[in-house]
């Protein structure tokens, strides 16, 4: 969907997902610390596919459950209760991660 | 303020206020990883005094100013021009921060 | 700036300010129930004004101070502590109705 | 997935999670209340899952559908008809409720 | 579901759809420039079923992709990049529409 | 403070600042109506100084009161009560457009 979307050849959107690669690279801040950024704000703002996505780089990053768990914490503090029914859905993402590898 | 909300004895409110510094805390993820993950997710909630409170940790921590403007990008890529206001008024406070310093 | 935009002539707002009369009436629900799901409503959409008008509203109910932090704590839990700079100025708005009356 | 998450032993997690059976207990509000908050709250959150979890509480409880609807009522003025599809889905829901009854 | 929902007789709820159908109506601001309002309020609320029903009715208005695709880009750059995967859905959807007519 | 911020050399904002310009454009959509888009998405946001920034490009561009009010109608209804704090500031701040004019 996203080759269709860039398909479509409209000048900002195109922009905008490029960009995105941009703002998770390597700079002043490592990656790993921007990944653990770009799936918790995912989470306060109530995105599960953007949880995924994130979910699924973490994964390769090496971050331990522990950790994801962590993140997962501070999000749900922050952003509340309402933001269980999607933790439920990171937590098993999550599981299947660990299990396929 | 806080001193008053947790005098007015509301279990639930205190106990929300006690996990607040406990997720913060040096564990599996560093303190400084926790501290960008509060930094970005008040901003993409759009919570300006969240925000401050966290750029005051975020200084007494030493991040420096290009660490703190990638953490403010990301933000707003995720969460789009409507941050623009609350960047600004990031911005103006982390400078008076570093001014002070 | 009611009465301006009342005054302006928009059916549809006009409406709408309207229907906020009549869906706090004394119905299935009686009003005081009614007044605990717009205040706590406001809290958890981070609404100031709106928290203010229905801590008014509460306070000319006779709603005690253990009452309304139980309603305050129920909003915090369910929308996280991204509402805690919301809740310091309800309670200090709270606190000034309470000195006056 | 609840024990899941608990059995992961993140103690900030289980905290919240403990603190949602504390926040909706008896107390200076009555439960149904309480409840009536926690519906409206996750309805202008547009949470379809919480909305389900508190439509299940107030089956429990004994409200009437009428009841119910003027808590919907509210929700959708407050929240605006952004609303319109989780409320379709909480009907839908609660009429499986009573038809199981 | 609607006409079950307008069944039930709450006064409030049934105003409240029927000022959906005023305010979208022929007026100052004509009815293409009122769906173009519709379909992006949707978009950065992320309510994937609003943008559909909004999608449709520009499909009958004879809106082009092009200028479909311009209104999806401000949507995604004031409300950022937690939009993409609605925006993934809506061009998912109009893709259809296009392909039935 | 956007020329500060422009100044720190942070590659993806300043491509989100351009990007603005850019989406705001004669295109395939009128200038106008992409104004009234970036208006309505703004105060379904409830972002005020966003909604004064479209206000002040709406007044440039002779917009009437009686679109307006129609385009903040229809933000309303969407958006719900909850906007209505933000419909009184921008009220305020149109009216003194207008008499500045």
């Amino acid at each position: 969907m996203n080759d269709k979307i860039i398909a479509e050849n409209n000048k900002v959107l195109k922009r905008i997902f490029n960009l995105d690669t941009n703002a998770f690279a390597e700079g002043a801040l490592d990656k790993k610390t921007k990944e653990m950024i770009g799936l918790t704000s995912s989470m306060v703002l109530r995105c599960d596919d953007c949880v995924k996505y994130h979910l699924g780089k973490c994964h390769e990053m090496g971050f331990t459950s522990e950790q994801i768990f962590e993140a997962f914490s501070i999000a749900n503090l922050i952003g509340g209760t309402i933001i269980i029914p999607h933790l439920r859905r990171a937590v098993e993402y999550w599981e299947e991660l660990e299990k396929e590898a």
